[in-house]
């Protein structure tokens, strides 16, 4: 379609020209970056070879995604799932390979619990019997999974969950029982309309020798099919379905279940560690759970390493946008005709974005650090049976699971915000970001929750550290807890803008105030848990936050990276350390006042140093961004594009791509006409089945529903 | 459908039960305290009399919106806002019923523009002569108008848009232009499908009599028809369409716009106060412009006490959901069958709902005393002529519009995330709520950009207040402003914990601290503003506290409210005072302890009294929200149901109204099939044209885009 409109370009400068120059005035390494940061596992290289293969396939094109209905977006998801498994094996992906796909596609499809928590009981709940019946089974998708855990009345607390297995030791079976409507599944992905066989996490009941009365030995984990392998109907006994629209994952169908005395046979109790003994009935107890912390660990440095990627996906949209975006003349100065500035210039953009930025290298170092710790502390446990690390690493991956998405998830917003109205935009690319990523502060442990195992641990240290004052132990934040409680008594304000390591010493010494404060209560004056849990939080992010800290602090002061950066690189990376940690500072400065470890004088400076230290940085923002190397395809964004062609795509994808342009309407309100032509007769049974939706359905002949 | 899940209830405590005992437990009288807050234009009445109207209409039912394709949310909202303007004539509608009744629908609609900027700029803007020609078509609704100001290019800085109208003296016509693409029209609301008639804003460019050359005399308003009034399809020399997909507002066709040597006779410059005259092609100057200032203290009055319902319609969603979901027993308990706690009871949840609810009440009062402001500075300029007040109104309603919708805003995600897993589903009612009113940080004035204003406001007062130390003035903040000079050598630490007024003292003597210390560096050290723009920020934010806190505090103890709130009302009121103010106090504590309005001996208290505070108002909190009154059907949310009855109408939502659980899906990777029986070619066929949007459409037979 072809109109005046074609000869338009956006006002000078235009967008590419000033990328460009936003890059040449950089001296940034970004490849020598982007291969510091990107390396492991081979990112970058696989990045690069799965894109090429995914970005042309029809089903995966993004660009009509936000017009969809919901139940499309699923039969979509679907078709996407399956495209992606034939080229899995069509290419001969690896899991990583298969991984990335998902990352660059950024569709949480109908099939994402086969090769993660269904694949994973299997695999590590399974005894060897029912691995040899269960794993072929697995990998040929012969079976489709699903992990009902999670309740319609319990979430976090799974030792409350109401659905029940109980023995039968008359027919040797388990009976799985849903005795309330809050005792169904719900929310497990896959579950709604695809999955045939299932984990169910079920109550086991067991009847006592004696008295034959059934108790309950907690939850345990039971593999069964759902559906019919032919019809693909639920069997009997059973009620699934689709829970319906929700905040994000659009294309995933979380179902509901519900059992009506379901049976299924005694190799249906996953028994890798506990079991029943089907000859008497009787519970065979686990062995040391520890075991299942570890590989909780690994999820949670995940978690921070995906928080990091796309903390730096809203980053690298914003920077680039406001880059490029001119708002205002300088209002100090006197010429009428002074240009506009780019909008990244305002120190009130830079406070929003900026520090951000140095998040994503924040967590990016800590991500590092949790791996290297998970891998060493299971090579003691493997090679010596030294379990002495593991609490340690629980402990520092709960806060940061919490502390780390709720950067992440904050910091979309806070791009998205920063970016005015073309941020509320769907051109923004931010709207399926925000969304699915919405979801991370509440799942794999509530973000509020969890943070109590941490200052749990805290406590115990503390404990340890004052009762057993000569002692040496081997969990270094002891000997951190120690130096504390021998020196709190003089002063210790810290000279904090002008030695980094003292900036990192004032973290530690913040989080030792906190565990002594918490030591107290809880330990000397006895206070109920429940009433210093906002204490307990807060211990729990001053914790996280000197990891962070800390960490970011080994990786750019006390260690060379191999190879080496460029000396601008290396000295970026160090400004972006004090951003990042004096902004942080700033953002609980009372915290810091009341333990000591900075005074108001130096406090009064902290905002100027902020400031000055972002100017450091606003040169080379896009270089920076450009590292993280987030290609256009996973972008799907005309904000955030590579080129920085904002305002022609932005143009194209509401003139060209929007399909409500391609209607005329009627607006008179005295006619129920809606689409020119159509009639109001037309138009009203139309849209009163729309407004009805299942109803709608029906009406329009579909049938009755066939749940 | 009927199976067995018919049979089954939710484990008890039911949810009814439960708000049962809640609402028995509180002696607040609800139905008082609902007066006391929603009087103003008789709101409650109101509110119940056009809801029995419009809750039954079918074309009004929300429960099928989450599941709709964006441009079907358009062609039923076009359906329902010719259904409202018809319901309003069948019921004789004032205005305020109109928006009533907008309010209740929750949908931001194709004919909002018609009684709001489009209505405003007709009836503020336009000569006698243009109102006698416009103002019936606009009544008889003859004519659908949107308003097109924002550009592509430009939003906040409106003086750098690019269109221009250009005034030919040949032939007496303007000439509208859209020089680049950036100059674009873009965002205007009702443009992009539904409008015949424009308000467009335009740089007004004459020729210089001697010269000839063109002139910018700034931006004006131009009233133009831009659709045939037959065919609906744009004018010649105009191309227009609908943006897309954006964050909320689904239902609103905003919209883009260009022309191309558009010709426009003079009349169609709206010339109330400024205009050309076109004998001789020169311009007119305006008079006073502050009487706009006016209209948009009004504008933002308005914005605070919709923010106020808003926020309080997500805190009645958490707190009736919270009091009712039980997870986990108390850690310190003895007993193993110990009960699980309402999850409203854990101190890590209150802190995140109760100062919410507090901050609705704060919004209240500080929204009344905007009303009263207004309307007493209109009086003094009516009756004689007085403008004094006018730059006071201003600046306070710049900083409280900033502050008072980032409240709303981020109050809302707040709830949502204490609602764990259930807060992320469709059935939480928060996702309409969320991503419509997330464009409020950023519309009428962005939240970062707008409190410059409230600054420079300050700045003058204290430059006056020093320059001219023994001058009386009217300006209120001036004394206050004036005491802190006096006496800020002497130590003020404030007793907060033990006197209301000092808490507000405490507030007031940040607040002219930090206007101090703006002035030092402006005035006296001549610092760039820009430098200075995150302290302005910071400035505007203690000016908006201050007038949120003091306006509470003259509210419920300076006051006596008319009909009297019983004792236990009244006490609560006064609880929600101080959780108010030292929530916010402790969230900036350490701007409160620089400014040395407390030290911290006492600052280490807040925290301990704000948590006996929340325990304070625990018992009543129920009770609260429902004085808020926000009926079920603008709820929309099972989780926030008047009658509690949460977990069943979850359920119903899922299994008797998603759609998706029509259709029966084949999940085996190796076909193509989707829905079973469909067959693998029909599948293709059908999503490869969803995934191409607009092009599959045109694949169906759809013919080409008629844009």
């Amino acid at each position: 379609m072809s109109d005046f409109t074609d000869q338009l370009q956006p006002a000078e400068p235009s967008g590419p020209s000033i990328l460009q120059k936003e890059r040449a005035g950089s001296d940034i390494d970004t490849d020598q970056l982007a291969k510091h940061l990107l390396s492991r596992n081979d990112f970058l290289n696989r990045q690069k070879r799965i894109l090429a293969i995914i970005k042309d396939i029809p089903y995966f094109n993004k660009k009509n995604q936000l017009n969809m209905a919901r139940p499309d977006r699923y039969h979509l998801g679907l078709a996407r799932a399956k495209t992606l498994k034939r080229l899995s094996i069509k290419h001969n992906w690896d899991d990583e390979d298969y991984k990335m796909a998902d990352y660059l596609m950024d569709e949480m499809g109908p099939y994402a619990l086969q090769f993660t928590m269904f694949a994973t009981s299997i695999r590590e709940q399974c005894n060897e019997e029912q691995k040899k019946y269960w794993l072929p089974k697995l990998d040929s998708w012969e079976i489709i999974g699903c992990y009902g855990q999670t309740e319609l009345g319990h979430g976090s607390n799974v030792k409350g969950i109401e659905c029940h297995a109980k023995w039968d030791p008359q027919t040797k079976e388990f009976i799985i029982h849903s005795p309330t409507l809050t005792a169904s599944k719900w929310w497990n992905g896959a579950l709604g309309r695809t999955a045939n066989h299932a984990i169910v996490v079920a109550q086991l009941l067991l009847p006592d020798a004696k008295t034959k009365q059934y108790k309950s030995y907690g939850p345990h984990q039971f593999i069964l099919q759902i559906r019919d392998m032919k019809t693909h109907k639920p069997l009997e006994g059973i009620v699934i379905g689709d829970i319906g629209p929700k905040y994000g994952y659009t294309a995933m169908d979380n179902g509901y279940m519900l059992f009506k005395n379901f049976r299924v046979p005694h190799s249906a109790l996953l028994s890798k560690y506990s079991g029943i003994d089907s000859e008497h009935g009787t519970y065979i107890k686990p062995d040391n759970p520890a075991v299942v912390y570890g590989s909780l660990t690994f999820v949670r440095a995940q978690i921070i390493m995906h928080a990091r990627l796309v903390l730096a996906r809203a980053v690298t949209i914003a920077t680039r946008y406001l880059s490029i975006r001119r708002q205002f003349a300088d209002r100090d100065s006197k010429d009428p005709n002074a240009p506009e500035e780019a909008v990244l210039n305002y120190p009130t953009v830079q406070i929003r974005i900026l520090p951000l930025l140095a998040t994503t290298f924040a967590l990016h170092y800590t991500g590092e650090a949790m791996y290297k710790l998970y891998y060493g502390t299971r090579a003691q446990i493997e090679q010596s049976g030294d379990f002495s690390r593991l609490a340690e690493m629980h402990a520092a991956s709960s806060g940061l699971k919490s502390l780390s998405t709720m950067l992440a998830a904050d910091g979309i917003e806070t791009c998205r915000r920063a970016m005015g109205g073309h941020g509320f935009g769907g051109g923004s690319g931010m709207i399926p970001l925000n969304n699915d990523y919405l979801s991370k502060p509440t799942v794999e442990g509530d973000n509020w929750m969890i943070t109590q195992q941490t200052a749990s641990y805290l406590i115990k240290r503390m404990t340890h550290v004052i009762s057993k004052p000569n002692e040496t132990t081997r969990e270094p934040i002891d000997a951190q807890l120690r130096t504390y409680m021998q020196t709190r008594h003089t002063n210790p304000s810290l000279p904090i803008l002008s030695s980094d390591q003292a900036l990192v010493q004032a973290f530690q010494h913040r989080l030792s105030h906190l565990a002594h404060q918490v030591y107290i209560q809880r330990v000397e004056h006895k206070k109920p848990w429940t009433d210093l849990m906002i204490s307990l939080h807060n211990l729990s992010r001053a914790h996280s936050q000197q990891l962070l800290v800390s960490n970011f602090y080994t990786a750019v002061f006390a260690s060379t990276p191999d190879p080496p950066l460029n000396p601008t690189t290396q000295a970026t990376l160090q400004t972006l350390f004090r951003l990042f940690a004096l902004y942080t500072l700033d953002a609980s400065a009372s915290e810091f006042l009341l333990a000591g470890a900075l005074d108001a004088a130096t406090l009064r400076d902290v905002q100027p140093r902020v400031q000055a230290l972002m100017r450091e940085v606003r040169p080379h923002a896009v270089a920076l961004v450009d590292s993280w190397s987030v290609p256009d395809y996973l972008l799907e964004s005309s904000l955030g594009r590579y080129d920085g062609d904002v305002y022609n795509d932005l143009f194209r994808k509401a003139h060209v791509e929007n399909p409500l342009n391609l209607l005329t309407f009627n607006p008179d309100w005295r006619t129920e006409e809606i689409v020119m032509g159509e009639g109001a007769e037309g138009a009203r049974k139309r849209l009163e089945a729309l407004a009805r939706g299942v109803e709608g359905h029906e009406q329009r002949g579909g049938g009755k529903a066939k749940l």
